[in-house]
This record gives structure tokens, sequence and C-alpha cells, in this order.
């Protein structure tokens, strides 16, 4: 019997042969990640272990990307705390505002994450490098700085839920609206704890950027993790940016899946996510009449390079709506750079959208567009639970860009067919 | 004997042929203008006193810009509300975020701040208008109130200090420098309920940008007002802008003047105002050694073209320095088109800046980069009183756009021909 893409990638870390679902491993640890919300406590954390060094300055990032530019006194000290900690340790990747960007959306910008490699992240979207072929995870505070010190972490291996999507999307239907649908399908607690495989002829014609939105919300069903194998696309995408080398795994032929689900996508619709939970999607026919006060296109989910040239595409020469408050944020500085040379900020600022600098920002309810009472957004992000956005009697509705663009324009949620 | 410039506005609003200082008078408003802040306090008493009506749909300004985009609950209802008086009075001239801009760049940008008006806003830096000749002065909220009901406000007549300034300016040196080398020899109460008149050959030689950073301080040497007489350049600057009729007022050449105050300007140099009042201000040549952990470039003070001009060129082909957070934010959304089209946010982007949508944020502690503890920050902002900016153990330094970009290249304060 063969290996899930999974299993092999931590056989590979374990120096074990073979692994199985259940086992219980310590695994060696290819990158860690933290945040400006994680990584404070991580850091006092790591003093309690009285080791003077980090296991490598070269394996952990810590990107202050969900409260900053500092939106007050307590987020400043817990960046400063952070700050000194990369400079005392020399961890060399403390990207700084101006420079960086949101965690997930940076570290494949920059060649930090890599096929084959495990990678733990503070911050529960770091299933996003699963679209590179990393085991890539969401873990806390403690197991961060654990990591930190040793290099290695621990896991129960998780069985693998296989999803095959086949068939040519509609137009407007991209990777969150195959995602979203997923969820959809099986729950938030659909795959808990499993990983999930993404694959089939649907997958493999995806870009990069979407197959990212699609690892991203791996965790919206519960997974672990959330996989695409390595091609070509992913080689290209690494050339020139991978700071290390790597192997990366695949799946066997008689790997064992605790479950395959396939799907024809040819007749999914734009997807949006009704509160509040992203399991609530509906196709966009059937969404009924919704105003709404604000949109917000960005996010480690839906704040690439494809994602803004969509949202620019809709929003070109038009206004939008005057009851709404649309922000765009770009994913990282290289991602606002990008946008800048092809006219895409141009586009947004002209149609009367707030451009932010790169940060989390609204989708974690942290700042930068934050909800009252009874107000109602459009969202390209990746969760809609009570209060996400700020006040608990707010509402969010998850959706692709085109389709978050398109209700900036008409001021309720929209299908992008109604404005072109 | 003739007026002054002041003393011929108020008259020009109260119907009188003469109004002498120390006159209490009840004089007609032209533009009321509120913010997020202060406006939801104004919306409460303006309840209280039991008309549907505001005096006038079309004078009456209100721009969310303080806390915005929301960041936080408090926040958002506070807008919200706002949003909603703005909606139900018919008050035309409300500003959303993707459309607006900080108050005091937006309004004279929009034609809504004329020569020889009067504007009152509950905000301090209202002063701003008189660098058009406007008597524009700052008001609590009550009084906010009262003139969107009845259109009136009473004043007493300030009398009038002019400041002359002759000579040329050297290089590097801005209307920034000179209002800050004014409040250094006069003191943060030095022209206390004043009228301060800007006037001789170097203002005259000044772009109205300049001139609206001179008249903005104003109130940091607590002046009244900050005004400037009306001339070509005012002229011009509203063509195509100005959305009312209006009558320019000039003091009479027998004008009485409470004191007359003469500076060549051809031997100041850029100035720095040290914490915590903005009369601490030195020569940058005499600042000494002072590192620093943050520069903004912005404001109502200095985030108009001009100031972002000066600040790219700079920073164009640069890098901030790594341990400072350079956060630039253009004063409104057509200062940000048009530094787009200049190039001038692509220059910033490059150079590692974080670009923000505009909002007052960091200047008054608000957001978009708040100060820990012990840091220090220059800033083109206009206060750097205790904790403005953070952390009651922060410090900020004010100082010129030129300044503010070099610094942030060389990580401490410096002269702008350091980096040249």
């Amino acid at each position: 019997m063969g290996m899930t893409m999974i299993e092999k990638i931590i056989a590979a870390h374990t120096n074990r042969d073979k692994v199985k679902p259940g086992d219980i491993v310590n695994a060696r640890i290819d990158f860690v990640l933290g945040n400006d919300v994680t990584t404070p406590v991580a850091v006092k954390e790591f003093n309690k272990i009285g080791i003077d060094e980090v296991f490598d300055q070269d394996r952990i990032a810590i990107v202050p990307d969900h409260f900053t530019p500092n939106k007050d006194i307590k987020s400043a000290e817990q960046c400063k705390f952070i700050r000194e900690f990369a400079r005392d340790k020399g961890i060399h990747n403390y990207f700084e505002i101006g420079e960086m960007g949101i965690e997930h959306c940076l570290l494949p910008e920059k060649g930090l994450a890599l096929p084959g490699e495990i990678i733990i992240g503070a911050d529960s979207h770091t299933c996003t490098y699963g679209a590179l072929g990393a085991f890539a995870t969401g873990v806390g505070s403690t197991d961060m700085a654990a990591a930190m010190a040793t290099g290695y972490t621990w896991f129960k291996v998780p069985s693998t839920i296989q999803f095959v999507y086949n068939g040519e999307l509609k137009p407007w239907v991209s990777g969150k609206d195959l995602i979203l649908y997923t969820i959809g399908d099986i729950g938030v607690d659909g795959a808990l704890y499993r990983a999930m495989e993404f694959t089939g002829e649907t997958i493999e014609n995806l870009s990069m950027d979407n197959r990212m939105t699609i690892s991203n919300m791996a965790i919206e069903a519960g997974g672990k993790c959330g996989l695409i194998a390595p091609d070509e696309k992913t080689f290209k995408y690494l050339e020139n940016r991978a700071q290390r080398d790597y192997t990366p795994c695949y799946s066997d032929d008689d790997a064992e899946y605790e479950k395959v689900i396939e799907y024809d996508v040819s007749d999914i619709e734009p997807q949006v996510a009704f509160p509040h939970l992203p399991e609530n999607t509906r196709p966009i026919s059937e969404e009924g009449d919704i105003k709404i006060d604000q949109a917000v296109i960005g996010s480690c989910t839906n704040g690439r390079m494809e994602d803004l040239r969509i949202a620019a595409g809709i929003l070109k020469e038009k206004q939008v709506h005057h009851d709404v408050r649309c922000i765009v944020i770009p994913g990282t500085q290289d991602i606002y750079k990008q946008a800048l040379k092809e006219g895409l900020i141009e586009i947004f600022i002209e149609a009367g959208a707030a451009v932010s600098t790169p940060t989390c920002g609204p989708c974690l309810g942290g700042h930068m567009g934050i909800l009252a009472r009874g107000e109602k957004a459009i969202a390209t992000t990746n969760r809609n639970f009570v209060g996400r956005m700020g006040h608990p009697e707010s509402e969010v509705y998850l959706a692709n860009p085109a389709v978050a663009a398109a209700s900036a324009i008409k001021g309720y949620i929209a299908h992008p067919e109604e404005v072109l």
C-alpha cells in the first residue's frame, strides 16, 4: 500500500520509511511563521525555555500584518516586542511595514514556502502553502515557541480526503467558488483534522493564485492542510524565488484515501457564503436581494495579483456605489507595486475605492474597515463568523473578487454580468 | 481708522459698517464642518434643539477622516450615526471613504472654503482656510450644532497680530519651517485668541500648498485664525473649484494691529520642533543625533501635492532605513490620484514606504502608525504633545516633508542634503 502526499512529506521529515494515519510523530520543521498577534505569546514561551538561540535564523519569519500599521498603543507594543526579539535573535525574515505584506501572500512570493516541506505557522491560514505542495498548518503560539527553539514539533498523521474536480469552469467562477462550494457541500467540520488533497483537471488548469485561494480555506472545512500536487506551474512560480532546495512529494497511485469526493464543476455558479459560516453557501442566482454597506477586496485568501486584476476589470470606468465603502487591500508591497505598474491602483482610486497598504485589517475585525451594528459587507476574505468584521450584529458575505467588485458598484450583492 | 482683514470679514457678516477688537457679535456663517470625532456630539446637540432641518443643505460638510476606514466598532458606530444624519437631513457634502480625504485638504480642493467667508469647523485646524483669506476657526461640537441649525454663531472680535516675512528662503525651507520658526519665536500662546495675519514678499512668493501649511498651524500659537490676503495665486487656485460666489476682504492701509512682527527669512534653516510642544523648535543644524523609529509624511498640515512631490524627490531611488517605518498619507483621494499620475506613489512603494488611503490616522494617535513606549517619530504633522501619536512615553518631532523623507532614509533626523 502506498502513501498519500501528506504521509510522504511527514515520513521524509521523520526519517521513517512509512507513516500511516494516526501515527504520532516528531517531525523536523522546515519553516516557522508568526504574526503580530501570535508571536508575542510565542516569544514569552520561548524565553521560558531558557535557551539563547533560535534553531535557525533563516527558517523563521515574523510578519506584523494583523494590526499594522499599528492601530493603537497595544498593537504598537506588540510589534515593538517582536521586532526587538527578531533583532536580538538575528531572525532575518522580520518583515517591516513598507517592505512586507499579509503573511500568507508574502511567504510564497518570497520563496519561503516550498514543495515537500513542513511549515508551521501561528496562524490558522498557514494551510495556504499546501497549494505549493507543502504540509503547512496552523499551530498555537506555544508550538511556535517550541519549534523556534528546537526545529521540531509533533503531529498525529492525518488521514487524507481526496477532492477531485473535473470539468470546465463557467465565466466568473474561480478557485474561491470551488472551495466555497466544497465547504458548502461537506460543512465546516467536513474535513476535521484530515489532509485535504485537491486534484483533477480543473485544479491542474488553475493558476497558482487560484490554487492558493483554495488551499487557504482548507481550515474552513476543518482540514489540517490543503494539498495540491506540485506541477510545472508550481515550479515556474518558484523559479528565481525559492530560497532553499526542495524535494516535491506526490501521492502514490495506490495511496489509501479515507474518502474520495468528486465534483463536476461545469454547473457551479459564483458562490456566496451567507452569515455566519463559510458553509452557508448559495449559488449567486439564489442569493436574493442583499444590500451592502461595504465591499472588501483583499486578504490572504484573495489579495493576489490575479484577484486585483479581476476586480479592476470590473471596476474600470465604473463608480463604487455612493452608499458603499469599497476597500481594496493588495496582499503585499510587491503586489501593490505590480498593480501600480499595470494601472490597477489608478482604476481603484478612479472608481472611488479606498486603497490600503497591505494588512489583514478588516478580515479579522482588526482595523481598516470595521462594521457597525446592522451593517453588511461582501468580502473576498475567508471567514464570516459572528462579529468577524466588527459588531456582533453585522454580517459578512464571502465571495470571489469579481462578485465583490460588482456588488461594490451596484450596492447589493450582484453577479459580475450585471455590471458589464 | 481702518479695519484689519478679520474685522472686515466679520463686519460683512454682521451687517455692521465697523467692528473692533473685543466686540461681541452674532455672525452669519458661510460654511460649517465636522468630522467623525466631533459630529456625533454635534448631532446629539442638534437633535435637542427640536428642529427638523439644517439651515442650508449645501453649507455643511461632514468628513469622516479621523478613525477611518473604521478602526474599530466604536468608530464604525460613530460614522454610521453621522452618515445617517447626513442622509436624513439631505446634507450633500458628506464625503465617504474612497471619495474623500482629510477635511482640511478636502474643503479647499472642493472649492468649499472661499475668500472673505466665515467658516467654522468642529476641528481645531479649521484655521487652514485662512490661507484663502477666509475667517476660518475651530469650534466645539455644540457650536457646530447651533450653527447647523441657525447658520449663525457668536464671536468676540479678535485683535490682529501682523507677521511680515521678507527675504528669500534657503533651499529645503518651506512654509512649514516659517510657521515652526514663528511658533518657536512667540510660543504656543503667543497669539492667543488673536487673528494672525501672514504677509510680506516671502508669503506672496509661496505656493497655495505652502500657505495652507502656515495657516493650518496658526492654532499652534493659540491663534483664532491665520489669514493670508487673497491674490492672483488664490484666485487661480479657485478657478473651476469655487462652489459659491465670494468677496475677498483686505486689511486697510490704516488698519490697527495689536503688534507687527517682522522676520528676515533668509537665514532660517529647516526647523525641527522637539517634544513635547511645537514651540520647541531648533534649526536642523542644532538638532543633534536623534534616531527615529517612524516617519510620517501627510496630515492636514503637509499632505498636499507639493509635499508629496518634495518627499518623493528625496525618496526617489532610495530606500527607507530598515529600522524605520515610513508612512505616506496623501491628503485626499484626488491628491492620491494626481500622485499616481505623476509616479510619486510608485516612488514611495519602491522606497519601502507604506502608502495609506487618506486619513488623519497617526497624527492624533488615531490609527495607521501608533507609537510604542520609547519610540520616536519624525512627522510632517502639527502637534507633538505628550502621547499625541501613541504611548505617553513616545516622542514626536515636527518637520517639513523633505526633512521627514531624508530622516526616513538615514534612520535619524537628517537634513535633506545628507541624502542627495
